[in-house]
């Protein structure tokens, strides 16, 4: 089985990240590949961001068709694109945001999501309603360190991500730990033995779940909203126009 | 006052229609510019084009900057990109689905949406969401005949949508009918008279409320969720990311 | 263009102080009328004042028909009576609260009210859910003032509301701010400097938005909940009983 | 034990059915009084005859205080004014529409609404959320006989009723049946007897849920939002404002 | 009249509790037995202990079936097997959460609950959605004293029940006390006179809401949810068995 | 690892059924036990049902802590006990209407359940309700078999399933299908491929969510609503009443 990682944003340092922490723990009966677009904005935190990425994720899927793969993860925690996505192929596409949050709901009544930026609150807050999720998220805290804080500085974010789990466990009295960026991979197994409740981030669990929709044999329903788009032009995005034109003479 | 009316997917031909219609409308103290983006879909049916056809509107915002508009219009019925738009500018963005919402609210109880296909349905119920709208909104009544049914099948296209207004009347007991595409633009007042029911199409009360906006000195929040992006790279979007730039330079 | 604004309670100093307002604000094309009812409660601050205050309200809406009115304002936070107007005419009626909210939520994506007392409170949440927007107001905070507060107490009128301002904003991260009460009209531009945030009062939206429905030739839908009443002896009230009479007998 | 039972309409003919109804099957420990206002509209199906009618329900619930009555029903679905109500008084006052959907709830999982009117929907929709009842009322089923179908009719009027029950139970798959207007109150035992099913009018109960209440010593809530209204002058209701009056004076 | 009231844990000092309190205050036509099971657990604080009470609180119906009880209270505070109660009888069965809220919401906009454990809580928020309150409830506060805090304790246990509703009045705003607890029900009347708001545990309104669902000739629904289960063995609770065995053959 | 499948009746028939499907699907590393309780209804259909089951999966997880299993699921629609396992041991436990809800969320935007009695439909709903789904779920439709239409009846119970799914996908739009029973597992696949949407049971996929947990090395979170029970006496049944004494001397 080979599964697609694509990290919607263009920082290659974040995509070895992802990497390196993902290979060695997934048993080498799945292959994953890691990759990022090559345009659109070098971090996702607010919408225009956001929308800057997806045309990128949706170039990087269309490449992972013509390479066979059996299903994609969308691993920034705004699922960015993922609706799209599941328009253009039949193969299941996991988003790191409700893989981590339908896993925290199997160990724990409620959550806190831990995210980066006071600004991207808003944008979390429609993640979590587009998966029902509104009265099991007790809260959001934030760290203010945006979603570059990176290696160098990596012991002062972690701390400011642990003060920030310890209030949200005592003064907002969630039971588990949702980490609200794909660059926090590293931090979720460390949180969990330090503070001893569920602190799951989603890369890990949308790969797990990825790979057991693959094994079920499940696709995403094309009855309706999810059908391959309409034939029409896309001007300016000349992989995806060629694929789409592709398909179109195919059907 | 200048304003600038986006349309967001590439037809010209609907650009053409939507200042046609509205510009001997709008009294001449008011300027209007209409628009679309010079990449992206040719119509916007799904979340592939829907995403595809964001950047585009946010070089267009860009592009309104520069010429000091005073506030813009978002004339696909998904609102495209406007939260972004906000982000961007300080300037009012009204999108045409926020604005024929409140109006149809402000003259009637309930609603009932036509919208050009079944397969647009689950999107524009995430639009209805993200205003408030689920308790209003009786019904979404689809017509089937894709966005671009265009000028010469006029009659037909007229026909199926009268037919599915008498749907949302007589069986889903809507009180108004809101028009769910810019494309729909002419037949809101005909439609009107024919069924004597508030029938709404969003490009004129948008046009409208930004006025208002304007002549009421609002801006945009810039508080938290709406600030200006952060400092970063855009790849592969030329004009976007020298905008971007100029700015940080200016902060 | 006319249009008539009432404030619903009878005092004529509060009267006088929107006149005072907006009267110089609006352009010379549109013709205001400021009026309250002759009888009712002399401020608007519990359910009891409501209902005292609507059947007023309605006897103005019926004067203003014989006016020839070309849409109505109802100048009190909690849209007292806006229901029952949109049932007795088809011109259109526009409740400062869902102006101001609307307006808000054009330029913020949330918002925080500035009440006028503690006990008004569980009122204001019902208009706020009368709107869908209790997902977007995160907080009412209060100052209790009272709703004369009135001139001479001016500046510590001002400043409490400020101070609840910054509450809302610092404390429960609201985006912008709506002024629960028509007697703050004054307040909303200074505060918005003040704070550089928007401060949305209703009055001058409602006016602004009422007019913008005029001119879009929109009226209230008269195809079920709208409809006149049906035909009723009213005793007591000798304005509205003939009125309905007349009605009854031109239909 | 005193329990006041207040017709808010107008309409004599209806106080006596339900007192005529009512009195035989309660205990003699409870003496009941059935009144009406001697003004506002003589039937309540829209909200402008429910906003005329609260000031009347107000005055009724003043002589009430007089009497030293116990505690109060408003008997009209709509329960108009029974906020206010609540304000003026620490006796217990309970609307039927809340005692029929509690009662409802005790005994089935969900109900239908067999209202009077298609146009008084709307408003019966408000009720229902009013008291979080949403989830529970499957459906609103309208009879077009308005409210005062009275005797004569009966036959029709209940045998149009049975088929609205009917279609409620089989389309809608309701478990119970509520009686939305205190003139069925006749009706709810033989239909009850005929579907099988629980079929509630609301004056009985609601006059049952008052003197449970009473016997358990139960007061309005003080603390906030049910405080007596503060200092002001009412114009144009004597009775009102005297008892206002006097009330700030005892104080 | 026969009522029985089932204190669903085995703990008999309870149920002598709720005799002791309740049977002096309920008039002499109603005849009241107090029991508990004689098997599950001896106080209910968690999902574990609620599943196993409730085949004991069934077994406890059963036998009063035959005894011909005309209703039932069910006096925990999460309103353990109710529902099962009404598929397995006709009689009225009410639980004590249900009762406890609507009586607090028929004397105050809302409320907040007094919870025995904080571990409690998330059952507790299940109990509130499962009634529609979400909405009134404004919070729920612990003790942390578990529910046997039982008679020595009397003085400190109260005490902190008093700190904690002062919280919830002062801090939550709520506008009136439900008591969470069963085991809490002498402090309502005390605590009511303290803190001069209406403070309401459950059984005292149970019982009288189910003395007039008898009076008023209610039975549960049996046209669907509540019909008596379905014919099939039930291993391991004889009495149950036997009871289900008989019912389908007298049917 | 060890994953232990507890089907919540007591029917052997039903649970050799799902061992013989489930088995030769899973692959050798994960090792599979399937039991049912020996005490209990031998169906789940109703609250009763539903609450006399599950002492006996209390009693089969504490069974399965003394075998080590590294995971539970439970094979029941209602997920019956799923919380009360979830507070009695550490490991994850999954429940099959959880499984096939997210599952069925990662490939399409909304489902219908096929559902096996009418009288079970309220159950479902609050099953849909506790995990968020309202907004996904577009109908239940029933097929009125009994959960025990069993092998020989199999064509006849297939076709009327093929039935209900065609009204779901026809009539009510949904665009995926949970089959709400265990026992409908065969009929996923073939009901999958004969109506080209995702059919899903929720067996297999809550096998593999199980499985992902225990290699991600999540655990039920233990920080407040899912501690282990408080210490008490659990009387009548022993298996269980000894494992908690264990449990409390043990910490």
């Amino acid at each position: 089985m080979k599964i697609k990682i694509i990290n919607p944003n263009t920082s290659e340092e974040m995509t070895d990240l992802l990497r390196n922490y993902a290979e060695p723990l997934i048993k080498n009966n799945i292959e994953l590949q890691f990759s990022n677009p090559d345009f659109g904005p070098e971090s996702i935190e607010c919408y225009a961001d956001e929308y800057l990425a997806i045309p990128g994720v949706i170039e990087e899927i269309i490449k992972g068709e013509r390479e066979n793969f059996d299903a994609y993860v969308i691993a920034c925690f705004g699922d960015p694109g993922l609706l799209a996505a599941r328009e253009i192929v039949e193969k299941p596409v996991v988003g790191i945001a409700e893989a981590a949050m339908y896993a925290a709901r199997m160990v724990a009544p409620t959550f806190s999501i831990i995210d980066v930026l006071e600004r991207s609150k808003y944008l979390t807050q429609g993640v979590i309603k587009s998966y029902g999720m509104e009265k099991y998220c007790v809260s959001i805290r934030t760290t203010e360190l945006g979603v570059h804080g990176g290696k160098n500085e990596a012991t002062s974010e972690y701390l400011e991500i642990v003060k920030q789990c310890r209030i949200a466990l005592e003064q907002d009295k969630c039971e588990s730990i949702v980490l609200g960026c794909a660059g926090f991979i590293e931090y979720a197994e460390p949180l969990s033995a330090l503070l001893n409740v569920p602190v799951i981030e989603g890369v890990m669990p949308a790969i797990k779940f990825a790979a057991s929709l693959v094994e079920l044999k499940y696709k995403n329903s094309k009855i309706n909203s999810f059908k391959f788009p309409e034939k029409k032009e896309i001007s300016g995005y000349d992989t995806i126009n060629q694929y789409f034109k592709s398909k179109y003479e195919n059907s």
